[in-house]
């Protein structure tokens, strides 16, 4: 149970408790007592702070140093787009370009939604393939939009086709680090991109141009259930977690679109999967805000449905964030977040409460978020002893 | 001081607290309030339940997935072999063949381990070589019992020359990985010792076979006196803590039956070594048991022998197990287990107890107890500082 950007922090002065220790949790409290194992997990490394990508990753068992995933197909994965790997994503935006190719506005005023659908369906219908690779286009929200190129032999990361700033022209993308053909194949595809692109919204104001960042392609992810012994299935309602879950290979259980309905959904299915994912976004979404009353609200209304859950009184649950998302930062942190581990086998560490606070004095101590995986599957009896 | 298995779980409405936490430990208190330090140990990784093999050697500073020994090995060792760096060591059972090979009992009926030592004898008089390798063999309980392979240039692991079910032949041992000329001269010494063995017994009853599992070589392990300059003594009662000792180049100290006797002669023997590994078996045979009120009395009555260990004040104490044995578990399991740790610079944690509860609190976090060696020897000073 990810309650996305769960952790925060205790400042004095503003917030002297964290939304979580803040929060009525009744139902949380009861499992608790029932006994629980607490700690905190640093989700990549001590003092980075991670995005979504790299933080489920992570929650899945999968080393974020060693399966990097680029911000294109991050983006592409948001707009719900259905990856496979081997394709090459890229993060796009609508500018403005002078009449010698000079970016004069980096997000084109800042169009409508509606303006960059028309633009996208605009070049989707009019460059649907380039050589042997197809091209899809997807529009996301404002002047932003995904541009994924799928065909044999593509491979990222390129540069970004952006100066970072206005006044300077569009640079080519180009391969980063060692340049191999397919890289190379990858950073033409992306020129003959602009080239056929740019003459069909030329004429248009303001956004007259686009640049392309995160060119990277979705690499290749042992899959959760081969790695593991795992049937997994994922219950998330915003795209971009459905598409990690995807990344690895869960089934996406789609239309709950409410916590209660999400856990429903896991009564439901509880027979046909033995691994759920199930995500929860708004502690992280108003954590973003700064919003600490909102965010401590979206912990009651998850204790409020929590008594759904444990109606089938899951063998192994595992409710944690994926990072922490401090009020007063208004956005993603290093700080490790709290992680409470209920089973038969998880003890009790005679804790009151799961808080940040109290999972300081957890028996899981703290701890690289890509071992939770393994901790699930120790309680859940799935392993032999090692050595005699 | 090694209280075997002594980490153990509180679960709701069975054990409300900890055998360590229930027991009374009036000694262990005051060497509490005199001033300790806390944590607990991760034996190998998150997750992962040792064997006592790699449990010990992880105590002893050596990184257990490194230094790997098999089963084998470990069950020589139980038995009191003395292993030399590359003997190739197999667990034997007597099973029941039938007149087509076919195993049909693979434990012979469980026979007495009276009739397995006077089997055993019989194969040890009339096997002690093949080819230029020297072979050992000694009787277990039950059933069971070792053969050991000395001889130069043999390698293990090999497969099990053992179906692992009752309907099939027994299958020939073979290399694992890497075939090497070692392991094939390995596998074709094993296949040797069958023809030359099953003539002897084939008309006995019913242990008229045996199948070998587990076979591997003693790996080269560094001295421990090498490693950490200290010159190490165990005293230890079960003949598997005495082989892992000796594993590493400890000097064994016989004789001592009680964990009284083996203070005792710690004390005798105190300025004859720098460093004492003792071990008491008991904890963790009760929690195997799952005997909750038998392993909270044998930590009393390790706390009542307590005050001989500490007549002679030594630098540097370690009290902790080499893993978790929780009698709801009636196994070895993966939770790090407490350790405290006492010397003039071990400050204190400020708490009342040695717990587990309390070592989750305690200034050494959760910790690989590989590491543990190197926290005693920096208590002991005897590290200079890295870098200027």
């Amino acid at each position: 149970m990810v309650l996305d950007g769960l952790g925060d922090l205790a400042t004095k002065g503003q917030n002297e408790l964290t939304p979580l220790e803040a929060a009525r949790t009744p139902n949380l409290d009861l499992l608790v007592l029932e006994g629980v194992a607490q700690g905190r997990m640093t989700p990549v490394a001590p003092g980075i702070t991670p995005g979504s990508g790299p933080g489920h990753l992570a929650l899945f068992g999968y080393d974020p140093l060693e399966f990097q995933v680029g911000r294109g197909v991050i983006e592409a994965l948001g707009l719900g787009l259905h990856l496979k790997a081997g394709d090459v994503a890229a993060r796009a935006n609508f500018c403005t370009l002078d009449g010698k190719g000079i970016v004069t506005d980096r997000r084109a005023g800042r169009i409508e939604t509606a303006v960059c659908e028309e633009l996208c369906d605009l070049l989707a219908k009019r460059i649907k393939k380039l050589g042997d690779a197809e091209v899809i286009i997807k529009a996301g929200k404002g002047h932003r939009f995904v541009v994924l190129f799928r065909g044999k032999g593509l491979e990222g990361p390129l540069t970004d086709a952006d100066p970072h700033r206005e006044g300077a022209p569009i640079p080519k993308a180009q391969p980063i680090g060692r340049k191999s053909a397919k890289a190379k194949k990858t950073a033409k595809l992306v020129a003959d991109f602009y080239k056929a692109a740019l003459p069909f919204i030329a004429k248009k104001k303001p956004a007259n141009g686009f640049l392309l960042r995160g060119i990277a392609h979705q690499p290749e992810i042992p899959s959760f259930e081969e790695r593991y012994r795992l049937k997994p299935a994922c219950i998330a309602v915003y795209p971009m977690y459905k598409g990690l879950a995807q990344l690895v290979g869960m089934t996406k259980l789609e239309g709950p679109q409410t916590l209660a309905a999400q856990f429903e959904r896991y009564l439901a299915e509880y027979d046909h999967y033995n691994f759920f994912f199930i995500h929860y976004k708004y502690t992280d979404m108003h954590g973003e805000d700064g919003n600490f009353e909102a965010k401590k609200k979206a912990i009651e209304d998850f204790d409020a449905a929590l008594p759904i859950l444990l109606r089938k009184k899951p063998d192994v649950l595992a409710i944690t964030g994926d990072h922490s998302t401090p009020c007063v930062m208004k956005a993603h942190s290093w700080h490790p977040q709290p992680v409470l581990l209920h089973s038969a086998l998880s003890g009790s560490d005679k804790l009151d409460r799961f808080t940040e606070t109290g999972a300081n004095m957890g028996s899981l101590g703290v701890f690289e978020a890509k071992y939770l995986i393994r901790l699930m599957q120790a309680n859940a009896k799935m392993f032999d002893k090692f050595g005699a």
